[in-house]
């Protein structure tokens, strides 16, 4: 079958394929765009992590990630902000680098509690203040930093913000290219404001990035492994999809997969049978506007 | 120390006792008040269950639990329709049977996804039409139905309400003596609206049980068992506990654990320690009106 030409794959579905595997798997597919995360990229180093994806022919589609800055003011939060900058820069390089097409977005997650913190209130607020940091620079290197809304069993120990409406009210501070979100259909699948929330963050122009996989119980063991192929588990991506789609958002899709089994298969495997779902489970979506009008 | 005279034991909390070990252990340590589960109670029977309770002198504060009715009509739902109508005269007698003080609460989760099904927005309608039809008979028996919003990490399987305010939003078809709400701090805590939504909580005269348990990370293989003693995770009481008191909620508050580790101590001294934990992460938090004028 063919490949939806909108399909990018998030490396962290092949986590254990090195940079020039991940590249070679995926346009070997037919898969047109990639997402990378930064651990591979700064393996090979920047510069040639660019020249290997010019080579490649993908477009690249966000880099993974940002974020994790809800310390409060020292060295460590200091730290945070200045590897934010490094992951501005590596973004605008990549997305120069990747085919016609590419976007310079940087998925950020905010981060958790730190240790023997009960104050995730005020977590959120330094969240706010060091995207309002990192802005600028953002904006100068023409680099969408998206906010990303977690599950909220990650609330306390990963990401703060839980849910797309809290991203779009902290991205609200922000001109939408400097500030968006990322619109992960796991993570907000269940929220009874969902699909107001992505007609808001289109009305806003806030979808930075639109994510899919899926959610089965029982959960596993390590809970951040629970990602599933689109298709495989309960997530209802038609109204999903459809509700991104009627937004306006005309982007690639990118299908990230933390899954321990996934992991373990051939990554050729893997990227075949992300497209194969992906094709079953989200490509009939896409044209629905299309479709509604014949 | 002294027990808080507003503690109640959850009878899941000592999950193994049986009716007569769970009444007498959490009057033996001084715990004025106990919320119970049905299947205990079917144990024994409905009338032994409430003479029981009568002798141990004990309020009573809700019955656990009522609810999963997502079914689309037919003979699975008209069955569980019926079973909540059974648990509806539970909760009506064995508030009789309790000391005075005690409340006529039943305690409602919603239910999941029916295998196979992906429309969860339906699944939360036939939430709605369930209560619609159970409203009556509890007005009736003069018993309180208590909508539990539960995690979003049981969304799928177990729950389809994940927010205070979307039980708000339900139980805002019906009189707030008989629909209210479970406000369970293990549930909300993530929530950036939790504050909000109890004050418009309390504002609707909705809050039917106040509920207290930590959250602490790496959850267990098994998530439902996450829970733990106040003071041993993540969650701020302090702020969550004053936005209830603030609303006037006055009655007893529950402390509810799933959790293998507490399931395996010696029931007496579980509760000792859940009185414990929660002198020291509650309590304090209690009479904060008062102190702040004092």
């Amino acid at each position: 079958m063919s490949v939806d030409p909108r399909l990018s794959i998030n490396q962290a579905t092949i986590k254990y394929a090195d940079l020039a595997t991940a590249l070679r798997v995926t346009a070997d597919a037919g898969v047109a765009a990639i997402g990378l995360w930064r651990e591979p990229v700064q393996e090979v180093g920047l510069a040639t992590a660019a020249t290997m994806l010019a080579d490649s022919g993908l477009r690249f589609t966000t880099h993974c990630r940002g974020g994790f800055f809800t310390m409060p003011e020292g060295p460590a939060r200091r730290a945070s902000i200045d590897d934010n900058r490094v992951a501005i820069e590596e973004t605008a390089a990549l997305a120069a680098a990747g085919a016609p097409g590419s976007t310079a977005i940087l998925v950020l997650v905010a981060g958790g509690l730190v240790d023997g913190s009960r104050d995730i209130v005020g977590a959120r607020e330094r969240v706010r203040d060091a995207i309002g940091e990192l802005a600028p620079e953002a904006q100068a290197a023409g680099v969408t930093l998206a906010i990303e809304p977690l599950h909220p069993m990650f609330a306390s120990d990963r990401c703060v913000v839980s849910t797309l409406g809290q991203a779009l009210d902290i991205a609200a501070d922000f001109a939408p290219e400097v500030v968006g979100a990322t619109v992960d259909t796991f993570h907000i699948f269940w929220d009874p404001d969902v699909l107001s929330s992505i007609e808001r963050a289109g009305r806003e122009r806030r979808i930075a990035t639109y994510q899919v996989c899926d959610w089965k119980t029982p959960l596993p063991a390590d809970v951040l492994l629970s990602r599933h192929y689109p298709g495989e588990g309960v997530i209802d991506f038609a109204s999903l999809t459809r509700a991104v789609v009627e937004t306006g958002y005309d982007r690639d899709i990118e299908v990230e997969l933390f899954n321990a089994d996934i992991w373990a298969t051939d990554h050729a495997e893997v990227v075949r049978r992300t497209a194969e779902s992906f094709g079953a489970a989200v490509s009939p979506h896409l044209a629905v506007s299309g479709a509604r009008t014949a």
